[in-house]
């Protein structure tokens, strides 16, 4: 099996690094229009193939799959013909710049029978993945919100606003843990700088009173990354920014104890145990890897396949409508793909040991 | 001097005893219709009287002032009857349940030349005072954005939702500090639980791009209170939970460098040193109570004044009216008296050490 | 059943308002040489009685216990004089300034078969009484070592050096956690002020390689209250200055694999789950005064008894020793009484739930 | 200038990077015995030399300088001869087994005009160079006490004990912040599982009651690095698990108001404003390496130069000494070389703006 990895820049050599170590592949044909980035990383993998020439690798027959880590207006174009091509194709995250372009890539591997996948890296990451066990075990209850916060004095993006730059990461995440359709979207945004919105929130709504919250920032002094998910049964705050226990499982909670009218609840507190589970250290690219070239060879569906790169672009697109509406609300239609509930390929779901007995 | 403290229930012993130690009354009468409470406060503190009849408290002349710690929705008929029977007013927080109410007692207290005071005893902390103080030495620059957390597994309130219950500490906060007039206001929140609104989320736009937000929850596992705010200057984390260091100054942020096009900006960071300036320990409400005292004294207005009540009130009004739209924007009206610029009788304007130097 | 409380100053009030809230006894007599400290607790309790003269109160024929919150100095001659007068007795930690004077007072109860108690209060707080359960249902495995800083910017002592001011309380903590008699102490310290040690070291010695170490300090600029216990199963952090989960357990270790020569071990790392035990909030106070009361009426023992208080004079005398003598270690002779190993009344052995399974 | 590494386990890697990345250097020779070392680095550094035989390095007269990555017991035998061959040295950290070894390597150095240089990488961090500044400008005032903690859940070591791994890094910062001679040293340790001993506690004695302590631990839960610095004008807290502010500056402190008698003290407490100084993230290796390559150049003493390697290689065997002595003091005789005053290249001694204005 070999591999072409199309952009150079800031991930693309990352992206060689864990093909390489993965053991699955052949050959890498690393693929930039600036030289410069080619010797470089020729240099320091001395065994890989280089080219400017984006269609000739495309005319190579022995490449089976394209990784595009280039810019993402351009993710639309060469997906497609990649895919024409026939290569199966992993792009960085978001898909696409737009809902169309999204649905378009999705049309074009089904009918081609080849795999689509996107890299919504965090979703790999043994924290997230860990989360997710605990949601399939039934030990969360049913979410009552998801609520996150990805903020930090960050790199400007010239081409983009601070909610296609961040916000992939933490939807990502939300539409794996969540797996439901989401029914409207808002988004307030504010931009201080005469270039793109520096900040925003994006807030997520879902049937049943759920509801997602976003706040994104590249003006704060300070660095959080954290989510609360509230659960009937348990809470968790994911904090990423802990060197170690990152997860923390709250055995805390309300209680309705009986309610005589509508508006008369009695409510009761649960105030017990927290739990922080051992989370492994394995890098989470090298299981985007290993789940690309798994669906390469076996034809299966990858965790963050084409509808994940979906649904995170609707709700994008939905965001950037809203922002300039002034955060009205808008609401998605039917079609939305709710979450990916199939392919937990990742764990064993009777794997987790309760932490109740 | 002598006072009156109407309501007795969780936070007038904690008036009762800030009053005393002032040294400034002469005498305190409780009023409160359950005698169980009267009978706890009397044996605590002998030398107070205590009566059940509002009524006589107003019609006795040897009473300045009425304070009122009784459910919100009393607020107003209380208020305006001691204002009428010619008492200087301190009303817990929040002020009223409406604006009207709100404007009403304002109008009162104005027409009778008598102090009306709001209990934002948050204004009144060392670590509020002290960031007002940098804003006001002009060391925080422009303030960019305003970002509240105050998150909680908290007491279910059975007449109120999260947002009368917990906002109005950081709306006050936010009025103090940035005492600039709102545009707009929105608001999301969620019940869960068939009551009120357990959590939620609030924008306030002011002109210039400025913009604050707020998350309220009574259903978080963990407790954050943590204000960020973004200056053009320095930026702010206020920490409420840090046992010292509440306040942490950074010498952080963007400068725009140059723009050749609207959407070119030439961004660059500063990335500096952090300062925490001492904080001392004493009690806000005792200053709440002085600062109330002091007005009734002199005539000047108390820094937490009607129309800082005002200011709250119409935001908390708005922020329901928004809910019940689904999130829709309420744009406010012209006559929104921006925070108060005057009465900075906490401090020195000249006193604060320069970081920079 | 009524209780003398000796000594108004810091702690004395305290335990009236605890041996009040018990419900458990009939009345109470304050005493006191200074006047003024009668008054203001007579005016906050004023079903008290007062009076200036211990032998007054040690003639009263209906006064059946004694508690001490006078200097260290004045424990044992009050202390003997109660106990001959008949009065069951509880002294403030620690319990006296020699070993001597402890095993006096230790004689004379136990010859006039009356309680003798010291108030060790932190081993009756929620979280040590939690790690003590985590013991006896031997989920800890064999204690390997007990760390132990207690650090602030403290209030200087004229009386007593750094080492009797801070170290009873971790030592009583220790001599209730590991129950076994130390064989050595030593300890280093530091008088940077020419008055007493300001900052100390101390370690005491057990049999088996088992260590403890202590290091406390009133010139730290931070507070730093923190016990590390590294046990051949399970390690505990028990961080007092921590608002919530104060105790974390980790299911962290080593575990020798196999040993060639005696310098030559293999030694395998185990990296798992961290659980945070719910704490309730009960004061550890309010648990004293009824251990108190309840031996007085049982007979019983109560768990920081003559021999807990002994326990810590010893160590405390010993680490004097040696820090006159530069650090020498203090070999304990074969007397020693190691902790209180019967007198658990506090849980049922088989509440824990199992954090394994 | 060409440069030989000696020694590709775990650091040569590092200090190959490093050195090619100086730009400083025209080749590098790395020599091992292990072939599959060589094989891994050559992959990755295409254009350095590699050869298994030491003594063929040192015939080569284009090789200038030797680096030893090597087994601490190899130090000084090989660095004899290197030095014998007319190349300067630089040692990983500890420069050698014994006082005696590291003094024959000082004088070979010093008789041949040769460097001789040791990597005590922390002392060339940003944060530990920040300390030193504010020491160098007389803002810490006297230093009071230097106390540390580095625990871990560590690699046992099979050849050396847990004091001789992991106290070389933080006697190292003592050497270089305190700079004046110890006078005594005692050590604790404990070996539980019947290898090396796994923790300790060290003193080290200094005149004016200056003491400095270390607690070293491969057997804790936690980890924990960090440092308290307290000085009669100001304090420090170097906490190097912390992501961002690794270095607080609190302006805390105890002043002496009085003394009657030499019993008596009146003690003021001083607490006051906390700073956090913004530390770059050069890497602390670069700089090492760079000091080598001057000091090579100029012929300059590097500021970890022998003297220094040689002061931690003493006080690492006192400990040894004590440890067999069950933790009795061994005084250092007067020949020790207190810390290095002159060499402070790193930094303007007036570039450090006050925290104080």
């Amino acid at each position: 099996m070999k591999i072409a990895i199309v952009g150079l820049g800031y991930w693309g050599p990352n992206l060689v690094r864990n093909f390489i170590s993965s053991g699955m592949v052949d050959g890498i044909i690393c693929c930039d229009l600036i030289q410069p980035r080619l010797d470089r990383i020729k240099k320091q993998f001395p065994m890989i193939e280089t080219t400017s020439s984006f269609d000739q690798v495309l005319q190579r027959s022995d490449v089976d799959g394209v990784v595009l880590a280039t810019p993402v207006s351009s993710h639309h174009p060469l997906g497609m013909k990649a895919l024409e091509a026939g290569k199966h194709l992993l792009v960085e995250k978001p898909l696409t710049v737009s809902t169309q372009e999204a649905e378009e890539l999705l049309e074009s591997a089904e009918d081609k029978k080849l795999t689509l996948m996107v890299d919504h890296t965090f979703i790999y990451t043994s924290a997230v993945r860990k989360i997710k066990e605990y949601i399939m075990n039934e030990q969360i209850g049913d979410i009552l919100y998801f609520d996150s916060v990805r903020v930090n004095l960050g790199l400007f993006q010239h081409d983009t606003n601070v909610i296609w730059d961040l916000a992939p990461h933490d939807l990502s995440i939300m539409d794996y843990i969540i797996g439901k359709k989401p029914i409207s979207v808002s988004a307030i945004g504010v931009n201080h700088f005469n270039g793109h919105e520096d900040m925003a929130y994006i807030t997520v709504g879902f049937e049943d009173n759920l509801i997602a919250h976003f706040h994104v920032n590249w003006i704060s002094p300070v660095k959080v990354r954290k989510i609360l998910i509230g659960g009937t049964k348990l809470m968790v705050v994911y904090d990423d920014m802990e060197p170690s226990d990152k997860i923390k499982i709250y055995d805390k909670g309300v209680e309705i104890k009986s309610q005589d009218t509508i508006h008369h609840v009695l409510v009761e507190y649960r105030s017990g145990n927290m739990f922080a589970p051992h989370i492994d250290q394995k890098e989470a690219l090298s299981l985007v890897v290993k789940d690309f070239l798994d669906s390469i060879k076996t034809g299966k569906k990858p965790v963050s396949d084409g509808t994940s790169g979906l649904n995170v672009v609707k709700i994008l697109e939905s965001a950037d409508k809203s922002l300039k509406m002034g955060g009205q609300a808008i609401h998605l239609n039917g079609n939305f793909n709710g979450g990916n509930q199939n392919q937990l390929s990742f764990f064993n779901k009777h794997s987790l040991k309760s932490i109740h007995n």
